[in-house]
């Protein structure tokens, strides 16, 4: 028996239900933000389930909780497996959790066929993926693959003020596991499966996308000071509004991010208006830049733009631009990328060779070892909403793919 | 003695000092919002003053403060002055809280000089000028006057989703004075002391606003509604991004209440995204605008206009606009105007005829009684800002007009 056919659907299916239970919304979401309440929740889940299976279950210090199945050479570098567990405010029930589930199914699944593995394989989920609590994203797998401080992730604070240390404090107090010696490799190679979040897979009637690479992804933050005033009594001319003057430089980077072929992904997602009274004329606004391209020459060209662009539009206020991250687009190692599409083409499923417009932890872990990704198609490519869906039976496509191609690896 | 010769420029400069104390911001300013804990403190500073020189302190079911100076005529309607406690949540130590310290000072300055008058003279503190917490403003003086129904008044909703009702109930709870068995007038006559909040007097070196009547407004909600989605995957073709569609919109609003006189007042001070993550395409944008002239003509064009505007800048989104209030302009009794710009005469200030370009209570109480207002200049304009500021003479010169404004009239 092979490792994919004994992945079950039913089982993998009833694991997404018990877990969008932790932080669902009232839409039908989740909300189950990195190191919050829910997110315990979700560790102490999975770390029982784990425990049912006999699986080990341990964290490092930045918080990445790791599920391992033993392979016969206890002490070759693992094969690695997984995705995230935390979500956007207003999130769905696949984002990242798919990824983190299809691992433990593999692991389900090699054990009820009796399958051995010469290496061992860990399922992981990483920490705080999303960073819409904590800036920036994929800080645990950043931190693991050495690629950001942990001293510096554990200094970031949330909105209110918490630091990731703080918050990872009362998480580790509120789910106890074992504590890894230290953070990082070596690790043999990394798959990771996940919800395409875009609408490619579904109009192409596919059902796996073999993921050649991410785009690079840069993030800004602008603040534009004005001067506070009275509504009624400041004529246009004497004002210095910070709102009209933020407007006025979203709408010329627009058109900076112009592109024909429609492959710049420019958003502005947070946008935030100060002091907020409806007769005061607002003296200053904070605002996110989020901009990705799969060129680097792209990013570079346009991204170094912004500022200029944005002084141009002050109006008589005060426009500073700070860069938050600089991501440039991955890509990932053709002998993951052609496994999997061998194990998908072995399968009989419906195919295509991708790139991820979305930025996912295996862009740092493709720094650490050979790296890649399998995409499985959500209903309308709508992702990072509540409405986001996906069928069992696409779920469970992309697990078998998984399945295959991790024990292949785990016998390399 | 004339009642302006009684005043006395210390003490009312240390009784701004006082109340400043309250909701004291640290960049200098004043954070005391409708029915705060801060406005308590105020209400019961401003009791124990007058309970300190024997005057009659009252509210009514509204909230509104009444300070009491008897007349030789117990019966006789009053005349009144007064303006509010209540700032912006980032406002300054004059706006508002100038006219009921001139008032008091009037009061004090009467008792001091041994003056009598043959009406009753009421120093009141309006609630919720700002309307900054509850919406919309001038609240207490619109319930004064019959303009707003007490029972809708009291059922309004902080963002927290407190009513006024309970709010109201906590304050009186916490300061508690005599109930006023009715509210409303009879009124004989009504002046009120204020901050310019603009930059006219001070430019043409003016110690007096002479003011003629307010210009009117009209307040909006604007909310758009797009749907949310992943910033790295969504293409722009398949966005309906909310943020992107508000934009476009305020900028076509922009263009709408362009005047080359600069007369039109338009202001987007509130203007809130969801859900608010960088890499989320915001589902929903709410916005307000405050929209002020003093001819009630172009306030019918150009806010008839409005909605229709913001629907051709949709980009995909809904978008619903709503009038939340519709004030015409004011014009204030040429019987008080007269009197108070005689009365600055009189004491040899320079002055001006002028319009206010802010909302006061006073445009309530004017469809209730002859009445007017008294403008001081206030530094560079500024107003709504934690930096307003205003001098002690000026202070004191808008406060000897009005002395003898309301000696004069509660005489008559």
């Amino acid at each position: 028996m092979t490792a994919s056919a004994a992945v079950r659907e039913a089982r993998l299916w009833q694991r997404h239900a018990e877990m969008a239970r932790l932080g669902a919304t009232a839409k039908g979401g989740v909300n189950r933000q990195a190191l919050s309440a829910e997110d315990v929740a979700a560790r102490k889940l999975l770390a029982s389930w784990a425990q049912a299976r006999g699986f080990a279950v341990s964290t490092d210090a930045i918080g990445n909780l790791f599920v391992r199945r033993a392979g016969e050479q206890h002490d070759a570098a693992p094969v690695m497996t997984g995705s995230h567990m935390d979500s956007q405010p207003t999130g769905g029930r696949f984002d990242g959790i798919y990824g983190v589930l299809a691992g433990f199914e593999v692991l389900e699944a090699l054990e009820d066929a009796g399958i051995r593995t010469r290496r061992p394989l860990e399922v992981v989920a990483w920490m705080n993926e999303e960073g819409s609590r904590f800036p920036v994203g994929a800080m645990g797998s950043a931190v693991f693959a050495g690629r950001l401080a942990l001293d510096k992730a554990l200094a970031v604070r949330d909105p209110k003020g918490t630091t990731v240390a703080a918050a990872l404090a009362e998480t580790m107090a509120a789910a106890p596991v074992a504590r890894r010696a230290r953070i990082g490799g070596p690790v043999a190679a990394y798959v990771e499966a996940h919800i395409e979040q875009g609408p490619r897979l579904e109009a192409d009637c596919r059902t796996i996308g073999v993921v050649t690479g991410i785009q690079g992804s840069r993030r800004y933050a602008v603040e534009v000071t004005g001067e506070e005033a009275h509504a009624g009594t400041t004529p246009r001319a004497a004002r210095k509004d910070a709102l009209s003057a933020a407007v006025a430089v979203v709408a010329a980077l627009e058109t900076l991010m112009e592109d024909p072929t429609d492959t710049v992904r420019f958003t502005v997602g947070r946008f935030e208006v100060f002091p907020g009274s409806p007769n005061t004329v607002p003296g200053r606004v904070y605002f996110t830049i989020d901009f990705r391209h799969p060129d680097q020459a792209v990013l570079e060209a346009r991204g170094g733009r912004i500022a200029a662009v944005a002084a141009a539009h002050a109006r008589g206020c005060t426009v500073s631009v700070s860069q938050l991250t600089d991501v440039p687009p991955t890509v990932f190692a053709p002998s993951i990328v052609d496994l999997v599409r061998d194990c998908t083409a072995g399968l009989g499923l419906p195919y295509m060779d991708m790139p991820s417009g979305a930025g996912h932890d295996a862009m740092h872990i493709a720094t650490l070892c050979p790296a890649g990704m399998i995409f499985v198609p959500c209903e309308r490519g709508i992702s990072h909403n509540e409405a986001e869906n996906a069928t069992p039976a696409d779920l469970a496509a992309g697990c078998r793919v998984l399945a295959d191609a991790l024990t292949t690896l785990a016998n390399r």
